[in-house]
């Protein structure tokens, strides 16, 4: 099942749904006096009254939303620094701890939504993910039981602000609408392996990243292991599980986005995440 | 006014209200209804509802209450990383812009609770630090302008376990029960130089770290600046001012918290913080 979340076009309303070959059904049209939102309906682990809905008519096309980020208020996102290897020798990082940063949930963006390029910064870099949602609540969970706590999956783009990125990642992971998460999240029945996948970024077409989740150094369940360790997880909590190498960053001449530029993650089983990027100086409400 | 959050002994509620030299007047039990707890207080600008209180008599000793975090729901928690020279030597940083980290609301704990040791570590680590609590919201706040968004001050306690911390910090500083905020919060009126403060940590009794606020290199302005340059800030939100040097990991030998000790943090014009350190092993819900 695909599962995202919206606000309908020309309607002031939150809502969530499955998206289908035929367009998105809209469940939270139904179910939102329950549950208000996605994160609530895996909090109270309400999967099959969604599923319930899966053979009703689409309500929208795609265009007949706008997309929110997959979630759009997890408690805790949880990014994966230098987890593939052409990354870290891009970084020079040679630590073999996870290396985590935290992202707050006012820096994403929605799918077909604006990337906004800071004012301050000409160094706005692509990375494109696979994101993990996680549907139970745990701490301590032990790599057996940890893809048992995982939702589903979906593209990212953990937009990294360089020059204000330093070894301590903050203010280089948090500007406003700097995260895209979507377009959907495909729940983790369809996606029995997560980490045989093909991870793609396009910048205005050009293949820019080109790499399989294979590659991840630590996989989703030591990741999981390690994170609920010291930071309890609960539903709707994302973890974004790293990019590969090709960042902007670390090319000759470095490549990095601008106003009018369009960005895609493409990840196989889950589809394709696409924004255009728009400099804060044009946007006025940023 | 000194504000704090806290649950009489006995009751199943948290409430919040003014401490006086005759104890704490439960303001909460009047307006809760209104404003669930003082975050809510904040970002309705409704300093002066609870002022109306000052004058009512005290409902509890502060025995008679456990001690919440000064706000233990923030939205967001920025801590400042070598931000005193001699901690700047200590840990051979060169980088001149502010060293940002995030911490989770849950990991905090209480004036008189416990400090958690985790199992996983020997290397808890002390640091006293001044938190700024933001009272009024905003993004790109000028340093002119940044004093007007603090509420007040308090003592925190950035408990951070030094083998899991790395360059990024997230492991090191997101531990259930090691970031003790309080004991209350001072109200930024009646502490008009927040930079002339002294500011001292006690390790059972010996004074282990002894410095001024006017050490910071990045001074509140500053910060206030820079932070919400890339972030917006909004009401309960919180800032840790960063350590003075003498911490436990850079002594000769290393000097780790350990179950059974009292650490104590003590900032001058607010009060002191203590709490009790215990050791996972023997803490059973956690």
């Amino acid at each position: 099942m695909r599962l995202t979340s919206f606000i309908p076009l020309g309607e002031n309303r939150k809502s969530y749904g499955i998206v289908t070959e035929k367009g998105i059904i809209d469940v939270g049209r139904h179910l939102a006096y329950q549950y208000a939102d996605l994160k609530a309906v895996l909090a109270a682990n309400a999967m099959p009254s969604i599923q319930a809905f899966c053979n009703f008519p689409a309500n929208y096309l795609p265009k007949e939303v706008s997309f929110l980020p997959v979630i759009d208020n997890p408690n805790k996102i949880f990014g994966v620094g230098m987890n593939y290897q052409e990354k870290r020798h891009e970084f020079n990082e040679a630590n073999p701890a996870p290396t985590l940063f935290i992202r707050f949930a006012d820096s994403q963006t929605g799918h077909n939504d604006f990337v906004l390029k800071p004012t301050q910064s000409n160094e706005l870099d692509y990375e494109g993910e696979l994101a993990i949602v996680i549907g139970k609540a745990g701490k301590n969970i032990s790599q057996q039981e940890a893809m048992s706590h995982v939702a589903g999956y979906s593209c990212y783009m953990d937009g990294s602000v360089r020059d204000w990125q330093h070894s301590w990642f903050t203010a280089g992971k948090n500007w406003p609408k700097t995260g895209a998460f979507g377009p959907w999240l495909v729940t983790s029945d369809e996606l029995p392996d997560p980490h045989d996948l093909a991870i793609e970024t396009y910048l205005n077409g050009r293949k820019v990243q080109d790499a399989r989740t294979s590659g991840m150094i630590h996989q989703i369940p030591a990741l999981i292991e390690y994170i609920s360790t010291f930071s309890a997880l609960s539903a709707g909590d994302v973890i974004l599980t790293g990019s590969p190498g090709g960042v902007g960053k670390k090319r000759t001449p470095p490549l990095f986005l601008q106003d009018g530029d369009t960005v895609e993650v493409y990840v196989e089983g889950i589809g394709t995440l696409r924004n255009a990027v728009r400099s804060a100086e044009t946007y006025a409400d940023h």
